[in-house]
């Protein structure tokens, strides 16, 4: 990702993927007795597409939405971001939707997936901007993408392969549910699909669970570099930060301490700014210390999105946040 | 639906079909734009089964729901009404949604249904509480349940049948869903199911639109009853009240003025609160009295469940309330 | 009430009478199933000082409440309006409180009283600021008062005459409340009063259900003033207005019409701009036009109190209210 | 309690005390200065039936409750959960209430009671379904009760007796609330009681402060134990888990650790838990598991009530439990 | 406005005024007693934009904004419409704000401005996209803007000039505001504009009171275009509906019906949709029709925004709203 | 401050400085995305004045509002906690206002103004409550005041020397704030003023930025008193407490451990019970203990106003809070 094959692009970033309903129970109330809900569009590729732009990058999120009030209410909330939505309005299939309820120890923070047959479950590459995709410097989607469906596993490898063809960077992260499928189909999917990926990121616990990678995280960072030829591989690593290997070269970064106001939606925070500042020219280091400090910041904000600032994630960056700002 | 008859039983009335979770944006606010939403659970033969037992009927709701919090949230909701719920848990299928927007014309109320592949649409009888649908005064369901699946239309006849036979009274309103099914699928639907229903109700719209009856609502209602041998059949008429045909006899009833809060549900409390007092042995008019009171106070109330004590009803039907009341 | 008696007052206007919280569920949910209330401090007697505050009185609360957070939060709101709470906190005794539905037609408005034991109940004389009700232009109570126990009923004899004795101008609000006492028990009580009252507030139906009058409204005030001597009678009407008798002149004056948000509060609004108006030297035809108009205001304002200006009540009275000013 | 006298018992537990409506500002709120109160039903002994019937219990809440809305709110709230409510409707009391102020170091969670003159004060046995105490496994009060009126000391010394009487297992938790009588009263009042008292629980601090005992928590279950020939005595001890004496032997349990969203009810959700296992025929030792691990659950959850499913309360017990589960 | 016109601009529309952060209270509190506010964008031009982009239109918003979260905020929300935001961002200057308190009769809903010293009042030509409005097919501002300070005056004269030497249409809305200056003041500044302004629209109202027209209707629009050169004008009516003078021929369209929930921004969306239908290539009755159902479908919605589809607002057109769509 | 010397005064504290609206988002939102905001009146002289008032002090509050809405918005919170509120309403100038930003480590809490130009930039000592002043214990106001207008620098030191002159004990909090003017600028002006304090409280962060001291705290309060000849110098240090000087007495208080809810107005609770107590005749070993004490609860209390009692003060003095008080 060089700046002179950046200036060739009309768009920084395309990401492609199903962004939700998220309902949620104001408060740690729970489902079963709550009276309201509070609603945000989420999900992990728009998620990641609106840090990106909010670190300076043009971000376009392309998918396949219905043409329903449902849908779009996700295209509303996504595009105040100032990013650009390219959707397929369709007529058949579901908004997906996901409940969630905010845990506090020893209650976990529980997610209930309402997304079968959602509208998104059915796209074909020609549903999406492919010219935007060819056009871009970089494409992005996770492994949540293909275990939506047979027709978005096909679809995924189609795009991944159409961008790489197109000289524009593929980037893919793991991000495994375990209550969309196992690990043992979700290692024979994604393996598959890594071959037209340039820039994988994986949380650690997913590289061995999933990937069935053993040694430490530079050891993972190596060994799936040397199998899948990845140009950069990111591991990420919760409460210990991250670590990328790229040219050769191990970096890591640690983790910025936070006061967790929400957690969901921190992964993808760390991508997109990870990806923005590389599609701007940073090098891995400066990348991953806007990636932590993203991330660390959509902790302490309600809501997958990370509503920050380029200034705010520079802030932390450079440590001197202050209690009060008057 | 005699005294002696009534005394053999050891519930007074049981119903059948779907409810849903119903989200609603506060006041006048549109899906697209809100933050936040109303959750409560809705459905129309639990509608129908609340306003019965708040009048003074033992009603038991029998159906499916996913075993999840979305679906205990709607069985944790009912039971505060005082129903007995007899639930077949489910781990596959979904827990049927609805968004619903308040209009204020020229906007009309607007409802987006999420039902498709809900858990209900499985139910096969031995599914549901049949000992108690035997035992019961009164069996209900409504003309939404066949529509939402083969198998649940093949559940419900064959359940009315259970019904008939073992000397339950049985009711079906025929509530006409126009995004559920085309008005000719519902009429030969339906009109296969007639042969065991006992009491019809139906809306004069319905009657015309989909039951494809002509003239006035006392010929439509003896058209009915003679074609279909139904032992009593009550017309609605929205603002213009409702009319029952009984032993032959005609007996009409104006509706209750109301300022409307909440329009969605009114058919349920009519109904619930007309089969509490059949069953309690009160004659028709009389019946249809409470009927029209209740469905009156129901559009004073947000969500779909008739939150009315029998006092308040009976204070309408005795057309004595004051402003206020201090 | 002429200008030289004003001018050796300290303070305006005195009232007295309990003050509890008002617990209502938002918009038009029921009791039975609201997950939240709004909160709100009420009384007639400081709903009447509020309102001649705002219309440029200086008025005096005196009441006792309980030393708790919840007599505080009386005492709290009270004093945002401007008033003075000359408050004897009380370690015995209850917060009394009311809830409140709104009602919609054909469901009435309804008020739940929950005020047995108040520490209002046990108020002597000596609790109270006598000192500020000798020095005011005038002193009000309403009929509510000695209905709440005996030792109210002897209190308010006292304090109307401890207050006429010092030239005070004592008034008086029938305010009848069927939930307190029968018709029968508030007649004998309230008339035992009246020696001691020169403005007497009646609605007109308290005039014919409590007071036991017949004819027209004039005949109505015409018949008090002659029985008991008063030296003003204001009979509400409601929509058809008020009528005041005062030197023998009888003035009528129209209610404006308005589009109603609450009507609890109407008639105490009406009381309180009407006194303030008086003791700052208006003549009747004009105090009463001040307090239809506070009165047709207080119904747009949620909660018990008649939260406008001078500025706002005399633009209504001017009759020049626009739509939107911008 | 072995499994054939349960298998004898057409309920598993009775329970029977006030249940208040609770009212709370949102957040941290002040009493003083909030516009709004979230309102739920709250009451030691149906805590205690709602969180044994989470656990598989069959429970049902016998008490009496004004015939109004505020009465009805809390009946509906409490069956929403699932148990019987078995109520004698009063014409006569108050509903009780309490109003809750959530604190923060060093401003103390605060409890302003107003539940003086409630209905529930004038209890008699004949109110309350002792049928179902007869036919029950288990009927629990606790030392709230017989601490409201003098009526009431009496009632639930007879309920007690009648229900030991009848061969249903009596559990009592001491439950000292110093807003209510002195540890003296209380002592005396209590182990009057004790005698028809089969399982007591205490909180270590109450056996001190109010019961008198001295020694470690096992000596003070041993002393309770030996004078007043308790089946078996269960002692709460906070953050340092529980400790029960049953058969001679002693089981200790530590506390499962947690972020506190709101205390209130912890107690009740251990009692509740440990009488639904003990009466599903558990052992001790499992029963102080999943008491502990509900008592912690409850602790995450808003309200009085431990809102959890069985399967929850397991996995904390299996100690499993994952920050977000997706 | 040709259709071959059309196809040669990149932009549709281009608007350039003020938005505001709006501050109300819910339902009818008052700003004086209220302890919550609800947070809109809200500004006359940008109201247009989102309407005519809702309508089919390509649509730009042009203007100043502080760069500050409150600037952002506005941004963020008009950017959720679909809008492209051409701003300059600007370190001097504040975010203007408007508090709202919406009336009942006879309170009149009230606005209280507080946008002295806002960003946008230093906004220059320069400062704009002139380059969108220089390739759009219409450009448009209203008689707020000049009002605003004299170097918004000058500047909106500039961007007029340089749009219509363009090529691109001009659109103009008096839109008179009592609380910003005179009508004489207006007056005089306004009628220097119109030279440079090809499509003028003006409320009936305005034009008595502040262009001192007289006459009919009909007789204001032919007197404006007569004297100012207008290629269309438009006078709106209220509830008489709207008339339009285009080509010499004369076009009424009557008011839809409407339940009132949020009459701001009437005005706007008539005007967003009348010039989306224009530049779509519909002829100027066609776009009376959708501008009139529109305004009416907006009067339904709270907030500034027209929050429609182009099928609701044709639905409207096509009068066949039913009052639940299920 | 001797107990005679009070005796001789009307008031016991007149503070003076701008109160504006605080608007701030729910829980841990963005203003960018905030669909409400919280409303509260906040100003760091009100709040020393609402301590003071609920420490016992009888306090009055003055300054200049504007005539509007906004400003009686002010003027009615601040009266419900008790205080007289002098104020010269105002035609001219804005009601000044700020957007507050709960932050969460890392993300700072974040204070925007929006007070440019606010009606009291323009006060002139004759515009305030000239008298109170003079017969008033102590007259206090903080560096925050001249800050805001070349204007108010002026009037604020005319009226310390007006104080002065007459006997009141003059106070002031430096309190800096480095969005409104740079430490040089601060440190001119405030040494100008010093001259006419008694009092001087400062915390020890803005004493080594803004007034350029250095060393120990000691160091500092000693510097500071011989440079300037106060009377009493009050070093605050956060977590580390307080520090006083007063007649060559150094007193030390430690700070009180807290769970912060909201840490804006801690300060200013310090002084106000500080100040209270002093003026009642504490000693200042005694009002540190008020101070500190005070700081710590409002930390767990949402706004800017420290909503305590004094019982609630000296429970926290008394260290014996507990967890739950029931």
């Amino acid at each position: 990702m060089g700046v002179a094959a950046i200036l060739a692009h009309m768009t920084d970033l395309v990401t492609f993927g199903e962004t939700m309903l998220r309902l949620s129970p104001p408060d740690h109330e729970r489902l079963e007795t709550t009276a309201t809900l509070e609603l945000r569009a989420a999900g992990a590729e728009s998620n990641v597409a609106i840090a990106a732009q909010r670190l300076g990058a043009d971000a376009v999120w392309t998918s396949k939405l219905p043409d329903s009030p449902l849908g779009r209410r996700v295209a509303t909330e996504l595009r105040s971001h100032g990013l650009e939505t390219a959707v397929a309005w369709s007529d058949e299939g579901r908004q997906g939707t996901y409940y969630l309820e905010h845990g506090a120890a020893p209650r976990g923070t529980n997610v209930v997936y309402d997304r079968s047959d959602a509208a998104v479950t059915t796209t074909r590459p020609e549903d999406l901007s492919l010219d935007s995709v060819r056009d871009a410097a970089a494409f992005h989607t996770s492994g949540i993408t293909p275990a939506l469906s047979d027709t978005l596993e096909s679809t995924v490898a189609d795009v991944l392969e159409t961008a790489q063809a197109a000289g524009t960077t593929t980037t893919f992260d793991v991000n495994y549910r375990g209550k969309l499928w196992s690990p043992e189909s979700a290692r024979a999917t994604l393996t598959d699909l890594f071959s037209a990926v340039d820039v994988l990121v994986t949380a650690e616990r997913d590289a061995r669970d999933v990937l069935a990678r053993e040694g430490s995280a530079e050891e993972i960072a190596r060994g799936l570099a040397d199998d899948h030829g990845f140009e950069t591989v990111v591991v990420t690593r919760g409460d210990a930060g991250a670590l990328a290997l790229h040219d050769d070269a191990v970096h890591e970064c640690p983790a910025v301490e936070t006061e967790t106001v929400d957690p969901i939606g921190t992964g993808d925070a760390f991508v997109g700014a990870f990806l923005a500042r590389r599609i701007a020219g940073d090098d891995v280091p400066t990348a991953l210390e806007y990636g932590t400090a993203t991330a660390a910041l959509k902790r302490t904000i309600p809501g997958d999105a990370a509503v920050v600032t380029r200034e705010e994630v520079e802030s932390v960056v450079d440590a001197d946040a202050r209690e009060i700002s008057r």
